[in-house]
């Protein structure tokens, strides 16, 4: 059976190891201690200034069928160890049979504006199933974070022009095509060529005619006419199969013809060449047979960086279209999310901080159970707080950066404060109202404009305040110095 | 619904444009005419000597279920043009309802070593299905050639040591990781993490345990000790939690001790910090300690680059996990594979060759119905001719480059050779019997074994000779000169 048409169970979507932790807790009873994971990543993407959450609706859908099927764990009896030896005993496969997820889990909604080592999901949860729970939270968290960003970015350098996201060819497999067009969309892109997305998404779909069609008459003003008889309500031609600005009068010509039959001709789209050149000459040559309504859609390996270029060039492009590199996030294609054990009960029901070193300072995790306010004042925000709730709300309003904590930013009590993480799951149970896609894509809208220009920069942003609030600084800082003490005893 | 729960028909995975030109097709009465497609790339990947195909597997499925269902036609009919009128009429819904892949498919097979400009992909058949299946096989193919590639070069550089492909929680959606570590099998890698991957491929997993074990018993030595105790037969000892050398004399404990029950470590695994120097260390300790047989896996943004020089500074590593960097090709995710109509028959049912000129010479098309042969002399490869079926088989046999027509090739009559295109279905019935996933593994460490090791190289590869033959040269050029002529004239 091939991934194309493999339609199971999904509860083993997830690396071996947890199997096998989660059969260890199982082994040595602590499979029901009560635990909590943060998802975060470490480092901003594209060397941005910010990011934007994304992913939380396919993971509320996996926690939503999670759970393990006669397949799955026949298959998983099959595995052996290295004494060529059952991995698994057979009671486990009775315990993984009855699992469901019954935790809880907050998270930040999606389209809101996120920056590194902030939860982006909390699970709380009996240790086995929130173990489990790690791969594939990361899996779908981290590319639609990924590419919710980098489409933000991509809208950010159009200028509130259109953006339409043409990805699917090379994107990394169908659901790399199907969940980038939906974290595209939440980044701000307006419409997608992927019909499937359309369909089960319902995210508006957009497309005309390619090289094909034109080589397939081999005629180019026969090709255009032929065209815009078959599908006159949806004519952009596209001009570069041949010779550019020839294509230009063949589709004013085609324009001219759809007009005498009461139709409109919506563009011409320019996908090689020198855009900006091109055009101005499209533009100056539509205007002149006057169709100044006509758009001129530019594709040809765009992303942010050439968006802003031509539009510094004065290109007279006005809608976008985006492929390659914004379905793979082509300059950086993976985000380094992680997720990490930072509470756990003991025996006794108390809970107790974990904290992992690394000898990279920016890699020792933050311990107990995280929550994060943000700042605004008259509607522009002024810095994030993380703090633990194990240890309370915060009685200080001070900002202090744990890579360097000489860097503090002090909050006033007259500043609004919004809590990030929000219930998502109770006891197993969705509490959760999903927005539709087009209420996240507005809040990433409304979220970034609420940050200072300088944040939301392409290159060499300034950096946001975020930071935690003094109790967890102290101790964080207390059990890191513990930690070494206790590797100089040994 | 969600693309993680979708189950339906994958038939509108396309681009819109490859309906709407559907329609003009079938609107026109084009649809039926015979066309030939060619999918290749024009680039290596990687700044690489080669490429390996793969994603065929994929594409058969995918035009086993290729069908309009219902669900697709009332999606499609809700579709609007830009005077709010529906796009298609409904007799076009009748005819897709009824559409079959019906054409013929010829594809070189997983696992083959392939170049720039071949035909990974040859489809004939009626220009309206033709056209629809671009999008579709170019998802499929583009990505997991791409990651076979890159899994080639990686089990290269670990020159025959295990690669592990550890790399769904930062793959680019579900498919990424299970399409990802298919194709990462058939590049050389020996096994995943995907448990998913395990049960519906067959791809054999790997897996112990995370920081989070050892975070959650807060103490190494107990957290070694209980693992080892739940799962005794399969002991790799993860060591950087806290202290990587103290994890190392940590685990020997553990070693010792599942030795007293007569069990056996396998091995255990650095995830960070100087992999060189803390794997050298890990050894002479677990050799020095009477383990000498046990693995010590690597893991830790590695690549093909980071792996060649580990092993330049001498590196102790016998196994290596390779994630991020794998499985979404980190260093270019995407391969840039087109889909370009070649011939098409005309009204008389002849053929014409179709040719797409562009500014860039790598980029304009190689007309007609192109085949290739490989031909080799005592087990090595020397060069690769294209030729067009549409001209006959090659009467001379010299590969000529067609971006430098000076650089030529001289075959002779007792080389060996054999045609990379192989037929896959005839007629819309599928004529292939599939290789199982170790056979195509194995093809590739054939195949790349029959070029010299300077094409192998990972940085500044020998350019092997891909041409084409004087026939189709010729005629190539008389369609250029044709081409830029006809725009002469206008």
């Amino acid at each position: 059976m091939l991934p194309t048409v493999y339609r199971g169970s999904l509860a083993l979507l997830t690396d071996l190891y947890q199997l096998t932790m989660a059969y260890g807790y199982w082994k040595r009873r602590r499979a029901d201690r009560l635990a909590t994971f943060h998802l975060f990543f470490r480092k901003l993407p594209f060397e941005g200034g910010y990011a934007v959450a994304a992913g939380l609706g396919l993971a509320i859908d996996y926690l939503r069928q999670f759970r393990f099927d006669d397949e799955d764990l026949s298959y998983l009896a099959t595995l052996r160890g290295n004494d060529d030896r059952p991995l698994f005993e057979e009671g486990f496969f009775d315990y993984l049979a009855q699992l469901r997820f019954n935790g809880d889990l907050e998270a930040v909604a999606e389209g809101t504006v996120v920056f590194p080592n902030q939860p982006l999901v909390r699970v709380t949860a009996p240790l086995l199933v929130a173990q489990l729970l790690e791969t594939p939270l990361l899996n779908l968290i981290n590319f639609s974070t990924l590419i919710a960003t980098k489409s933000a970015r991509i809208c950010q350098a159009a200028q509130g022009e259109s953006v339409l996201e043409f990805g699917l060819r090379r994107a990394q497999g169908i659901d790399g095509g199907l969940t980038g067009a939906r974290a595209a969309f939440i980044g701000g892109a307006g419409a997608t060529s992927n019909v499937l997305a359309g369909k089960i998404l319902g995210i508006p779909v957009r497309g005309t005619h390619a090289h094909s069609w034109v080589m397939a008459y081999g005629d180019e003003p026969q090709a255009f006419a032929e065209y815009a008889e078959a599908m006159p309500n949806n004519c952009v031609f596209l001009v570069d199969t041949y010779d550019t600005l020839e294509g230009v009068r063949h589709a004013i010509e085609a324009g001219k013809e759809l007009r005498q039959r009461g139709h409109k001709m919506v563009g011409i789209r320019l996908d090689s060449g020198d855009l900006a050149y091109l055009s101005s000459e499209a533009r100056r040559m539509l205007d002149e047979a006057g169709f100044p309504e006509a758009a001129i859609v530019g594709s040809s390996d765009l992303d942010e960086y050439v968006i802003q270029s031509l539009k510094q060039q004065g290109a007279k492009i006005s809608v976008w279209g985006v492929g390659t590199r914004l379905a793979t996030a082509y300059d950086q294609p993976a985000l380094g999310g992680v997720y990490k054990l930072a509470a756990i009960q003991n025996e006794q029901g108390e809970w107790e901080r974990r904290i992992k070193l690394s000898e990279q300072r920016i890699k020792t995790t933050i311990p107990g159970r995280l929550q994060v306010k943000r700042y605004s004042r008259d509607g522009r925000v002024v810095g994030d707080l993380m703090y633990d709730e194990l240890l309370g709300e915060p009685n200080e309003k001070v900002i202090i950066d744990p890579a360097d904590p000489a860097r503090r930013k002090k909050l006033s009590a007259a500043m609004e404060c919004e809590t990030l993480l929000q219930p998502i799951v109770r006891q197993g149970e969705i509490v959760y109202q999903s927005p539709t896609l087009a209420e996240m894509q507005a809040r990433t809208q409304t979220e970034l404009a609420r940050f200072h220009p300088s944040v939301r920069r392409l290159l060499n942003p300034h950096g946001y305040p975020v930071g935690l609030d003094r109790k967890l600084y102290r101790e964080r800082e207390r059990m890191i110095q513990a930690a070494r003490g206790l590797e100089q005893e040994d």
